[in-house]
C-alpha cells in the first residue's frame, strides 16, 4: 500500500501540480502523493533520458498506475479512467505511428492529448531510429479539435490563451520535427482536427473522411486552423471553409491540395504503409534537410530561399552521405545502406 | 428655379469641383454651384452622419438631382443622364447586395462608378445590420475594367496614377470591409473586372461565365488585377492569363481557386443568396475578426502569423461571443441570437 | 597549324583556365593555349559585342573548334567530342528556340551546357528582335537534372557550391529574361530539369511527360528544385514529390499549376508554335514590364505588391504603348504595329 512522501524539488512539484490539475481538484495543493506514483515517475525521470517534460508522461503503464492512484485517493469520476494512453505509439521497421486514443471523445485534442502528443514528438525528434511518423487515430473520427468543453470551461484570458499557444507549440512541433509526418484520416478531422492534418508534411485520407474548419458553427472562427489551411489550398477556398463551416471531402481536398492521396478505407493501412516505407528507404540526413529547409524557404523571397538551399544542398553534398549515392549511382550499384541522420 | 451660392468651406468647395469634375467642365473653375443641389448635398452631409465622402454621393434622389442640374445648365449629352445610380444597395435579411449599374458599358469602373462602389462600402463598413454583401451586376457582363475611353483621356501622368490609386482603394476597401464580400459573376469579367472577382472574399459564377486578364490584348499589361489573380490562383495559371489576355471559363476559374462554386445561370440567386444568408446565421464579431486576420497572417512566416492568430482567437473567445456558443453546443441547445458586432 | 600565344590580359588568362578545367587537365596550369583558338575567342570577344562571359562561348563552329584542340592536344575522351553545341538557337518570327541539345546525356545540365544556356539566355536579354523564348530539349528526356557523374567528381565543398550557385543563376537568368519563357517538355523533367520547368514563366507538355524531384533517390535532397516547385504547386504535393522522388504525369502536373497545358506528342509543335505567336504579338514593352513586376510583387504584402504595381500600369500607359492601343481600341481600329521594347 503506497504512502506519503514529502516532495521538494522543483520538478517534483511541478509533477505534484500536474498530477492535481490532471485529477481537477484545482481548489487544492497537494505538496505530497503517493511514494510509488512519484517513484516511477522519478524512475522515468532519471532513468530514461527523459527530460523535465517528463511530468506529463503517460506510457500505458505509467497511465494505469497514475489512474489507479487517482481513482483510489480523489474521487475523480468513473469515466476519466482509463486504461490506455491518450497517445499510442507502435514502431516497425523506422516507422513509428502515434495513434491518437480518445475515440470516445472523437479524438478531441485536450489540454492532456496535445502535451502526450507533444511529449511523445519530442522523443521521436530524438530518436534517430525512427524516419517517418504517421499520426493516425482510434474511433470514427480522425480528430475533433479543441475539447469544447475544456475549453468553455478555461475562465480566464491567460488560461484561453495558454491552450492556444499549447496547440500552436504542438503544430509548430510537427512542422519541426526532423522526420517527415503523415496524417492517416478515416473520419472527420474538424478545427484544430483539420489543422492536424494540414500541418502534416503529408496526408492520405479514406474516401469516407471529410473536413471542416468548423469553429464557426459555435461563433469560434478557426483563426490558428486557418494559418495552416490557407497554407495548404487557394485563399477562396480557404475562405469558404473558415466563414461557412460546412464540410469538404476527401475528393475535394486531394483536388485542392490539402491531402496527398484518397483511398477506399480497406486499403488504407497499404497506402499509409508504402508512402512510410518509401520515405525510410531514403538517406534521413537528406530527408531531414530537406524538410527543414523546405519550410524555410517557401515565405521567402526567390534569392533568399535559393541562398538557403544551396546551402542546404551543398551539406547534403559534403556532410550528408550524396556522393555516396551517386556514386553509387554512377557505378550502376544499388544504394548504400543509409546512416541514421 | 435655383439659385448661385457662394461655397465657402473646405469640404463644399470639394463638392463644387467634384461636382465640375462630373461635369467635364474641366477648363472652368466655379467657386458657386446650385443652391438646391448643394442644400441636398449639405443635408446629407449633415444629417446622415455621412463623413466628407459624400461629396460622392449620388443616392438615387441625389444622382436624379444632380442630374438634372447637369443638363439645365451645364449642356452636358444626353447619355450622361441617368436615372439609376451607378451602383444600386437592396438589403435584405442582413445581407446586403450592391449591383454594377452600369450594362450599357458591361459594368467598366469608371472613375464615377469606382467612387460610388467604394462609398456604398464605406457605409456598409459601418453599418452593423450588414453581416454579407453581394457584389453583382446588371446586364451581360459582369465588369469590363476600367472605362477604356475615360482612362486613354487621361492626358499626364498623375491622372492615370490617381485613376488606379483610386482601384487599388477600392479593391483594399473589399479587403479590408469587416464583412465578406461574394462576387456574384453572370458574364465577363475582364482585367479589373477579374481583380474585382479575385479579391472579393468568396465567388460564385454562373457557368456561362467567363474570366480574363484582357489588357495585354491592348497594349497594357494588367499589372494591378494581376496582383489579386496571382493570391489566387497557380502561378503558371496566372502568368497565362496575363500573357496571353485569354479567357478562362468558370470551369478552370474553379479549379485553380478563382472562384468557389459554378451553377447554371438559372441557379445563381439562390446559389449566391443560400451562401450569404449561411454566413449571416454565424456570429458578425467572429466573422469580422476572422476575415481580418485571415489577410494578415497570409503573407507571413508561420510562427508570427501563428502569434497572430491566436490573439485573434482569444479575442473571439474573451471579447466575442464564442463561449456562449460553445456553452450552448456543450449543453447540446441551440446557438444563442449572435450580437451585430 | 597552330602556334602557341602567350595570353596576359586577365580576361584571356580566365580563358585560358577555363578551356583547362573544361578539358580536366586540372593538375597542371598553362598560361598558353593554341592560337588559332583563341583567336577566334577574341575575335568573339571583341567584334561581337560580349562581354567576359564569353570564355564559355560554344557556338557551333567554335565548339567545332575548341573540340578539335582537345582532341588534338590533351587527350580527351572521344565521348567528349561533339559537333554540336550544348544549345541549339533557333529564331523565327520573334520566337528564339532554345534546344537542349545532350540528348546522349538526356540533357543533364552539366556545367558546360549551363553556362552555354545562361551564356545563349544573356544575349537574348539584350535582343530586342526576340519576343518569346521557347526552351526545348532533343532525345527522350527533356532534361534529367544535373549531371551526376560531373557532380560526384567535385571534390571540394567550394566546387560543389559553385555548381549549385551557378544552376541558381540560370534559374534566376530564367526568371529576369525580360521575355517571356515556354518550356516544352516532351519526356521527363527530373531534379533540376523539374526546377527549369517549374521555373519557366509557362510550360506545354506531351501526355507522356513525368516530372519528378528525384535527387532522394541518390540521397541528395532536391533542395535547389523545391524552391522552384513549391512556388508553382500546392505545398503537399510539392513535399510528397521531394520527399518520395516519384514521378507525376502531365495530367497531374497540369492538375496541380506545374504546367500550363498537356497534349498529344504529335500536336506538341503546334500549341507550344502558337502559344508563343500569341505572346509575340502583344506589346513586347507590357509583357517586359508585367513579367518583371509580376515576379517582385509576389511575395510581398498586399498594398506594398499594389503600390509597385500602379507604379508598373502607369508606366505602361505613359512610357510604354497603352495609349496608342487603347485609342485604336476605342476607335474599333485595328492594334498598333508594338515596337520592340
Amino acid at each position: 500500500m503506497p504512502q506519503f512522501i514529502q516532495l521538494s524539488t522543483r520538478n517534483s512539484a511541478y509533477v505534484a501540480k500536474k498530477l492535481l490539475y490532471y485529477s481537477n481538484l484545482r481548489t487544492r495543493y497537494y505538496s505530497t502523493v503517493k511514494t510509488d506514483v512519484i517513484l516511477r515517475l522519478w524512475h522515468l525521470k532519471t532513468g530514461g533520458g527523459a527530460d523535465e517534460h517528463d511530468y506529463s508522461a503517460k506510457s500505458n503503464e505509467q497511465y494505469r498506475v497514475w489512474s489507479a492512484f487517482m481513482n483510489v485517493d480523489n474521487g475523480i469520476p468513473a469515466d476519466r479512467i482509463n486504461d490506455d494512453a491518450l497517445v499510442l505509439r507502435d514502431d516497425k521497421d523506422g516507422v513509428a505511428t502515434l495513434t491518437l486514443n480518445r475515440a470516445s471523445k472523437f479524438n478531441a485534442l485536450s489540454g492532456d492529448l496535445m502535451a502526450e502528443l507533444e511529449r511523445n514528438l519530442a522523443k521521436i525528434a530524438d530518436d534517430v531510429s525512427i524516419r517517418v511518423v504517421i499520426l493516425a487515430a482510434h474511433g470514427k473520427a480522425f480528430c475533433a479539435g479543441h475539447d469544447l468543453k475544456e475549453l468553455g470551461a478555461k475562465e480566464t484570458r491567460a488560461d484561453v490563451d495558454s491552450l492556444f499557444r499549447q496547440c500552436t507549440q504542438l503544430m509548430l512541433a510537427v512542422t519541426n520535427l526532423p522526420q517527415p509526418v503523415i496524417a492517416k484520416v478515416d473520419g472527420i478531422a474538424t478545427a484544430a482536427g483539420c489543422q492536424l492534418v494540414a500541418t502534416c508534411d503529408l496526408a492520405v485520407a479514406s474516401s469516407n473522411s471529410r473536413f471542416a474548419t468548423s469553429g464557426i458553427n459555435v461563433g469560434l472562427f478557426c483563426a490558428t486552423p486557418g494559418v495552416a489551411l490557407s497554407r495548404n489550398v487557394p485563399r477562396k477556398k480557404a475562405m469558404e471553409m473558415l466563414l461557412t463551416g460546412d464540410f469538404i471531402d476527401s475528393d475535394v481536398a486531394l483536388q485542392f491540395g490539402l491531402i496527398n492521396q484518397v483511398v477506399e478505407r480497406d486499403d488504407l493501412d497499404k497506402a499509409v504503409g508504402e508512402l512510410a516505407m518509401k520515405i525510410t528507404r531514403h538517406s534521413p540526413k537528406a530527408i531531414t534537410m530537406g524538410k527543414s529547409l523546405f519550410y524555410q524557404q517557401i515565405n521567402e523571397g526567390l534569392e533568399s530561399a535559393y541562398g538557403r538551399a544551396v546551402d542546404t544542398i551543398v551539406d547534403n553534398m559534403i556532410e550528408g552521405e550524396a556522393r555516396a549515392g551517386i556514386e553509387a549511382f554512377v557505378a550502376k550499384q544499388p544504394m548504400p545502406d543509409w546512416e541514421d541522420r
